[in-house]
């Protein structure tokens, strides 16, 4: 079996460390990738540190995957020597359910096999992107357009999809009034890409702080949420809220942002549960509803939607040596909007 | 003005009383109805009680109002008299906002005007339905279909209509599993409502002793949500769930019995906020969502639809001198489904 260069969490407690991993090698249906950019994502961090559960160690995270094909197996069809291609949040799904049937694979009812910390169909744990190379069976791998650059269109993969779905799935559009809670890593890419659909964007952030970000993003409006005032001016204003942000917010207040039939959509999950009052839902008929990434096919379809209308993650490209450091800034919401590892300074 | 026989609750805590109420006079798009029977609903007690917020006292409830027309102003172009007509919910809106010009008055951006204890838009107090006479405008008047009893028809001015919306609404109908969680006066409606629709009906009840009844008015499965078994058996089953229930029930569990993209839309609401797990709603991209009765047009459609399938209320037919004791049997779940006041017992 080939070995790639990786960084690896040794234990839930300890900084990431460079190592060896194994790939498998290319069967038939498989793509050799030499990953050139890995997103970090704030997941990333969840997981590796036992946050969501334990995990198998030493792991290797990274699912925001951009790199170039190096070797294709006999029966591959969908990529060639050569091809510019991303790997997302996941490499593999049972195929014959009907989510699977239906183009959602994120939502396969036999669960889908996660990127990094999963146990693959051989029973191996999978290891993500923050390494050299990658195998993954092709249809899980997307192509990127020539028009994207790698390194911005690593954090598409699971940033531009996570926003991307349900704007779509709502029907973010001319007409429409949405809401981005958070300007992030995922709400940078909500706001380029509301905007790109046609809608009218508002950012509900914290504070105005990255007002004039947001606005240069394409949002029509911005708004503080710690100003009391933000949810009495905005009462009944918006078809759809995507709510990007994963620490527990108020949703009942949020709700009542809404118009009647809008939705809030979570597409981060705290912990704990979140208190809803339902007459917030049941005047004016609302949804507090959730999104997790997206299919296959909505993945690529998200990749040219990006290239067309020339938008990308904002990135600070960063050597492998510095993942640690990253860590603490994407922790102390220190960057905007999304460290990516060159993964050349791997070797 | 004239006066009508009314009963009403001279306080929060005291018994309903006779009394006699006055009406307005019948305006040129008034409609002058002679009540014939009046249904009692949950909501009723609640108001009454102050449960639901201070009152304006003696106050006469009742918001499911089946009658005949006795006069009608000289504007007056959709009853005439001699018709069997019925009141719900609401008396009147604005008729301007964009919910109103949509058919959605009960979501009216200027708040509709309650069948009882509103202000009205002459300034006076709304009573309700208890009572022998009532003056409509005739734009929230209903017709009644020749084939529906107007005692049995009563009820569905508000229950009938929070059901049927929410099940239209979300596409109940052929090949889709929809489950009904209670099977009280609400649930009753909407076990027979999302029959004839077509689609697969399921009851969540707290216990199977209803079951026999629920197979009866068109379920096709039936289960206890007491035992814990159910919520094993019945995880992703279903594209709807309609929760009747108004006390607080564990949302997250029933968020694990939908589909991909199914919805679990709550039409009561307990006073305090219901806690929701985020990760319930991401994993299946579900929706918790609320509907309040239904627009005019709406409710006409719903009787029309009843009509044509021959379904109405399961009532028991009171006296008017029985509606205390009523209360408390309708607070004790002692009801098979509806008690319905015959008016006619205050002359």
């Amino acid at each position: 079996m080939p070995t790639a260069n990786a960084y690896a969490a040794p234990s839930a407690t300890e900084p990431l460390v460079p190592t060896t991993i194994e790939r498998r090698d290319t069967g038939p249906h498989d793509v050799l990738i030499e990953i050139k950019y890995a997103g970090i994502c704030h997941s990333d961090i969840h997981t590796v540190r036992g946050d969501w559960g334990p995990q198998q160690y030493p792991l290797t995270p990274g699912h925001e995957i951009a790199g170039i094909v190096t070797g294709i197996g006999s029966e591959v069809t969908r990529h060639k020597i050569g091809d510019r291609v991303g790997v997302g949040c996941m490499v593999n799904s049972c195929g014959e359910c009907t989510n699977c049937r239906k183009g959602e694979e994120q939502y396969c009812l036999a669960g889908m096999t996660g990127t990094y910390g999963a146990v693959d169909r051989d029973g191996t744990v999978t290891q993500g992107g923050y390494s050299t190379h990658v195998v993954v069976t092709e249809a899980f791998v997307v192509t990127i357009p020539d028009t994207l650059e790698l390194d911005v269109a690593a954090p598409l993969l699971c940033a531009g999809i996570t926003t991307y779905s349900p704007l779509r799935h709502w029907g973010a559009g001319p007409g429409k009034k949405v809401a981005i809670v958070g300007l992030g890593g995922l709400g940078h890419m909500a706001v380029q890409q509301a905007h790109a659909m046609g809608a009218d964007v508002t950012v509900l952030s914290q504070s105005l702080k990255k007002m004039e970000d947001g606005l240069r993003l394409g949002a029509d409006h911005y708004f503080a949420t710690s100003d009391p005032t933000t949810f009495e001016q905005l009462a009944g204003t918006f078809d759809l809220i995507v709510n990007t942000v994963s620490a527990p917010i108020d949703i009942s207040s949020y709700l009542q942002l809404l118009t009647l039939d809008g939705a809030l959509v979570n597409v981060g999950a705290p912990a704990e549960p979140l208190p809803v009052n339902a007459f917030s839902l049941i005047l004016g008929r609302r949804s507090f509803a959730g999104s997790m990434i997206g299919g296959i096919r909505e993945t690529q379809e998200m990749l040219d939607f990006c290239a067309e209308h020339h938008l990308g993650a904002e990135i600070e490209v960063i050597p492998a040596a510095k993942i640690n450091d990253a860590y603490e800034r994407v922790l102390a919401s220190d960057v905007r909007y999304r460290f990516v590892i060159d993964t050349s300074t791997m070797s």
